[in-house]
């Protein structure tokens, strides 16, 4: 596949200790999905300086495309920005432009901009700011990396800013078929298949519901005439399965 | 902190595609937490064979417990149990032990034992075998490194097998309290607590609620009494928060 590849690393010491399910990284794997970019990987570290700050380093080696989710806020656990700067090498500092946006927004609100709230307009060097429509702080895009809020409505808005200016690829397409046969049962068609539409990835995902086997096999790619063809082909194989 | 550390290594272009939510990962964090082990870092990575073995040995070389969820199935896309003989450099073959127990379980069924099925009874030279109670087919203990099923029945039956084996550490505990106020107004306040109970892990977690913004102030450790003391100076502070 030629399309353009990206990972996703997820600053989140709640989730790694139980208490939350990351929500961002599921959205970001669909809207990747749409836009052609090829989601690789995805890491969850938490709020450690060296951790995050050896993330940045490889992901941004590794993939085209990066994104960050979490750890921009005001408090003393929000320490992404300064592990982006030092992962690239460069200072980051309060900018005047990212503290024109919050000044602006706090005034509406009749909120003082306090040092912590100043703490988000902390941006490195070289840095372009990501909007936030939501709650006006800023995210930034910094060489291949685009750091944005965990609040998922804020996440949500950010890679919206982000999206369009990304390199995509062709749409990554998918068809889903149930079969109720135990994977043992298919795996050797499918294979067959697998080797016949190498252009193809095709994926099965075995699942047991009220003591009966089955497996959902999904066939992806970018061409909407060869997954028909293999529809059609696993179909024949598997005539009593249902397209889902 | 003591505890012992652990990696998560999730096998699945269902999830990185946003065809699928992980629920493994959730469970597994939280069972961690219970045992006193400490997660410090996730990965999910795609059916590929250089992005698994290249995760394996960075995560058993970087973490106590590593533990691996999906892709030991029968089908052509199940290729961890090679990739984690590759990443320790041992051989893998169809093993008697594991032959044996697929064996008495399709004839239970009165299913064959065919070429695909027979693919699950690969182990890796030295690994041992993690019970499956579920289904039969094996998962497999190499050095550091837990092999387990991705359907999350078996996944769950498999990390009981394996728990109670692993040297583990006190149990993390927590308190919550939720603060109605904008992170900007309780981070000073936060960033001095934190200072004072730095045997802690004060993480603040915010939310938007109605057009309300609050945050969800989580006290972390091993100490019970140390984690009343700073909730106790946490509530002096916000008189009107609730613990949650």
């Amino acid at each position: 596949m030629s399309n353009p590849t990206a990972a996703m690393l997820v600053i989140g010491d709640e989730i790694l200790s139980g208490r939350t399910r990351d929500a961002n990284m599921h959205y970001l794997a669909q809207e990747f999905t749409k836009h052609g970019i090829d989601l690789r990987e995805v890491r969850i570290v938490s709020d450690d300086a060296s951790a995050i700050v050896a993330a940045v380093r490889a992901l941004s080696a590794g993939f085209d495309h990066v994104v960050t989710s979490g750890g921009i806020g005001p408090t003393h656990d929000d320490i992404t920005a300064p592990c982006v700067a030092d992962a690239f090498g460069v200072a980051i500092t309060v900018r005047d432009d990212a503290r024109t946006i919050l000044q602006a927004h706090y005034d509406r609100q009749g909120t003082e901009l306090n040092e912590a709230r100043l703490r988000m307009a902390r941006i490195p060097d070289g840095a372009t700011l990501i909007e936030n429509p939501v709650s006006a702080a800023p995210g930034f895009s910094l060489e291949n990396v685009h750091v944005m809020a965990g609040v998922p409505s804020v996440f949500q808005a950010m890679v919206s800013s982000v999206l369009p200016g990304l390199t995509g690829g062709q749409p990554l397409l998918s068809q889903t078929l149930r079969i109720e046969r135990g994977e043992g049962d298919i795996a050797g068609p499918l294979s067959d298949l697998a080797t016949r539409f190498d252009d193809l990835s095709i994926g099965s995902y075995p699942y047991q519901r009220n003591g009966v086997y089955g497996a959902n096999v999904v066939i992806r790619g970018t061409d909407g005439g060869r997954i028909d063809d293999a529809m059609t082909a696993l179909s024949a194989l598997f005539p009593e399965a249902v397209a889902s």
